[in-house]
């Protein structure tokens, strides 16, 4: 498993928030969600980080969030049917209107039930009003 | 937010485990899962609850599971769409062949992030092999 | 196949709507719908049964329904991948402003066609109006 | 409601079968189902009417199904999102290795309960073992 | 792969308009698209072609577009699980208030690419306003 | 609508096997694939281009595909719900068992049907056998 959290400068004001949005999902891999030779799809994995990226940052600022861009992520890991895997969702970085949210995916095992991270990325997610016009990530205080 | 957990007699063998195995699963709730006046489904949510158990039973036992019964779920509190909720499984019960495991439905306040209960309901799952016979939960040591 | 209904005192008033409104719905069991043995999710069965209660108590009542209770209900019979089931809802008390609706799950023999009751479980719905607000479930006379 | 069933020529001898093997699927029609302008698609109309028909004839033959063709069919009727529609599939013509399987889509008025037909359309399913190969409808007496 | 477009009488005048509105849907069948024997269900096929044929003529007319008939549709030709196929709509008759369009759907070899054509069907498309009346298919010029 | 492909050095050869691959998948943004303000999930988009990118990869080498990588994406222009769009991949780069893919989302005015790039994103996919070791993507000649 991941080792902790170690705060970028700056973020240790928003600590209380970066715990409490912090955003957990277990998921079954199902055949559905594997190719021929049963591993997960990386556009499956891709829907899955972007909605726990909007989960975690939608907990976060509070508000409308959408995704403006998400780094390269490589697969390197294949993701077996049947597995079982827990997407991790935390806030890194708070800018004025954007944050990046880290998204990992960890791969449990069926007989030991220890995790190690399979698929890694970061995606910069903006705080938006009912017009899409950025508003502040962090409103009150 | 719920209290902590209290073990019941001789569940302090399986602590542990039952940390391990205990299941958060953070969704959004979406039209589709929502009747006409804008709630979710009682049958949605019961799916959640049954989807979740099976992750937590599945993590404690490291076996195939089956669902053996349900007991009585009432659903006070209305879940509207765009709501964010949590999911939490948990064995709260270690029989020889079965668990038992509480799965609670969080309701989140979308401007405090404060959580409240809003459904929770307990399921007996067994762990059972190829053939659907039931085999024991813990089974080293 | 289950035996003919017995109406509960004061439900023979209701007799021809109950008839109207008793509710069919048959379906395959698709290998999304199993676990990796090859069998029915209790999750899917009490969402397709909440489903056929829902539409039970909204032909009865002809308003805006929502579940608030699920009974007890018991997976003792597996039900297999490919099989056909039938499952039936209907209305089998009726109270001011809420009701009961019995929804069974039958299991249809490939061979012969035979059914046998599989899953059983009891829905108490209650009808609103758009504000949530419980209103009378017989409205007219 | 349509008119009793008048059976064609020879399909007496079928009669219980028929009766065993009609269909029925009650559903509701959500927002998925339909367009922007709020009615239902056609082609999930035409997809439901093959479930039915699939299932009517997987019934009646009691082995594996397989759709040849449809006929043409008009949607007259347009279908809004909310409606609750009964789909009743129903064996017209036996043949050595196929059948014709009406299907029609009923739409039920939410005020007083009363049945319209909406849709109706023909398909002509063929019997097949594990190669794809015709086999007779009828395999016993 | 099907020959060139043979225009139908008048239909010159639209020539651009139908090269743009032209629609090409590429799929992969997965396995919850297929039967017990692993060939594509009718009904989804017949789903996809609405699909197609919905896109075609919005893009063609570009206002609201509901299906009013399909004509009779054959299945000669099984698809199995797993392959690739193309979906190509195209008007084939224009109307005042209707469009007629053509869907094809083409079976690619896995080894060669080659594609022939296994299902064609013909739909009547009507362009309406929000109130379901119809309007002019070809409103400007 | 984007230029001509300009071929990368020693592309010529693979010219009509890129031609032929190039794969186009029209579609209609659903309310199922909006957040609450009404414009394409991030994830969505990604999952479709993963889709459009594993279907040219598969069509350019014949074999079995996996994904090992997505480059940086950028959503600078808002999707709306009942837009349409066309996605088209097309190879860009060949390797001895690799491939990148570029994979454009066009949108489409509903008024006068041009389009204008939205999404584009490469993905690098790699041909491989059962047994997940990477294989040529070009095999014959």
């Amino acid at each position: 498993m991941p080792g902790p959290l170690t705060y970028t400068v700056g973020m240790e004001a928003h600590r209380e928030r970066i715990e409490r949005s912090r955003t957990r999902i277990t998921k079954l891999v199902f055949p559905q969600d594997t190719n021929p030779i049963g591993t997960l799809y990386g556009g499956t994995a891709l829907q899955w980080m972007d909605e726990v990226a909007f989960l975690t940052a939608t907990r976060f600022a509070r508000c409308q969030i959408v995704t403006v861009s998400m780094d390269r992520v490589d697969f390197k890991v294949p993701i077996p049917q049947g597995a079982i895997v827990e997407l991790i969702g935390e806030v890194t970085r708070v800018g004025t209107t954007s944050m990046t949210v880290r998204v990992q995916i960890l791969l449990e095992s069926t007989e030991s039930g220890a995790q190690k991270l399979a698929i890694e990325g970061h995606l910069a997610m903006v705080a938006v009003d009912d017009s899409m016009d950025p508003i502040a990530v962090v409103r009150e205080g």
